[in-house]
């Protein structure tokens, strides 16, 4: 099984890579598909007079700071615009395509944290009201129930609490955790650079390889979302998934370039070539 | 089964729908949820500066002229906000919802009407580049493969072309389609109306009882909206449902107030009270 992550930022070519999706689905593979959709949310939220407010956490990641106004674009972007886009992409395709959040069927599950410090001018706030966490439990039985009877799952934060309050997660280690869960061999994290870059922006340094025991000491080289991914890719190796991509989703099949070892792979050397 | 159908309009309390669901589906009730958005779409097509165009057939029925970025405006209000809402609030009360649209698993499926006729100014016009059509067929597999697993289906517009192309449809004839499909006992058409209204907006108007034989002959009673669910208790107790009922969504318990009879009953003089 393969889990294959697209990520939200521009420059994405969604058209080619549900075709490629589409060729892969038909030659028998199981596949799902997670997404994100942060720069369409970003425009419609300043459309709508709410614009997005970005926080720096004390430990350097950045993340969006989701009030309940917040949380209702976002799924409208993500669970409405960009998942029925996918969807139906994939279904003029010819591929029995089911988008659903992670609060359908509780697919992903997680603490709600409600307050998150922010630095701000080289001081720590605390702010409340957030609508954030962490994928802590994934809940299979529904995508299980899905690919046994032919349907291919197009999953989107946000996720559940475990009170049933929509959080927003990151969907990077959503996607690890699915992987995780359903013990796929291969996890695809495709955004809008070649793979991880020794000198970002540079396409050129791409790195090839990641030892799976070794992806922490590579965290340096992440710059920005990337950072996630590559944290994603720890979660997912040390979880038991055979192999991690980071590949490219501006150009045409994306999903077979990385299949066929395009990109960054993390893995045991064993698995690399899986 | 029951198919509770609850439109889109201003003044519908939705926490009580769910509550109220939410104590049915713990009774054992098989229920699948189909709702609307109408009234939040026009306000986020207008805060996007793509104002609603609603037209007139030249039959006297209003609908949505839906182009590429109005069914995508749809698709954020209808299967992002209002959708995962009202996912959301079912897991909050302990139900294991999952929300679709009919583009998910093809499960509203019809064909695309690329062109639609318009009355203006008493002339008949053209109309190109609309995606809309009608439900003709329900793939009741997706569905009942939930409800045997015990989730809870929450359904939503848009339908899928026979192309798997994104169409508007109209939400009550759908919910007609799916209770014919799936044989319910009852379909109910919840709104901001406590019923079909002999003088309508006269409340105390309410027709209690239409002879399932007999619903054509009512129609002159139903006023815009109206009409559509008229016509789509015709089609249901044509197809076979036991009863359809026209309840008011504005009320605490308006599931089991329209169960116990409150507002239209649509039914064979044996089923009525079914």
């Amino acid at each position: 099984m393969i889990i294959v992550k697209v990520g939200g930022s521009l420059g994405i070519d969604y058209d080619a890579l549900c075709r490629d999706i589409a060729a892969l689905y038909k030659a028998g593979e199981k596949l799902i598909l997670v997404h994100g959709g942060s720069a369409e949310t970003n425009r419609v939220a300043e459309a709508l007079g709410h614009p997005p407010r970005f926080i720096t956490s004390p430990s350097g990641y950045t993340s969006r700071f989701t009030d309940r106004e917040t949380i209702e674009i976002f799924e409208m972007v993500y669970c409405g615009k960009m998942n029925k886009g996918i969807v139906e992409r994939l279904q003029r395709l010819g591929v029995n395509a089911v988008g659903l959040s992670g609060l359908d069927g509780r697919v992903f599950e997680g603490k709600h944290k409600d307050s998150v410090r922010s630095v701000e001018n080289g001081k720590v706030k605390l702010l409340r009201g957030d609508h954030t966490g962490t994928v802590e439990k994934v809940n299979t039985h529904l995508i299980e129930l899905l690919l046994d009877n032919g349907y291919l799952p197009v999953l989107t934060p946000p996720a559940s609490s475990y009170e049933g309050v929509a959080i927003n997660v990151d969907g990077d280690r959503a996607a690890a955790a699915l992987a995780t869960a359903l013990k796929a061999h291969t996890l695809m994290m495709l955004s809008n650079v070649p793979g991880l870059l020794r000198e970002y922006p540079n396409e050129d340094s791409l790195i090839p390889f990641i030892p799976a025991t070794d992806v922490e000491s590579y965290m340096g080289f992440a710059q920005d979302r990337m950072k996630k991914k590559v944290l994603g890719a720890a979660e997912a190796v040390a979880g038991g998934v055979g192999r991690v991509i980071f590949g490219d989703a501006r150009i045409e099949n994306p999903v077979s370039a990385a299949l066929s070892g395009k990109g960054t792979v993390v893995a045991d050397k064993a698995n690399a070539a899986d």
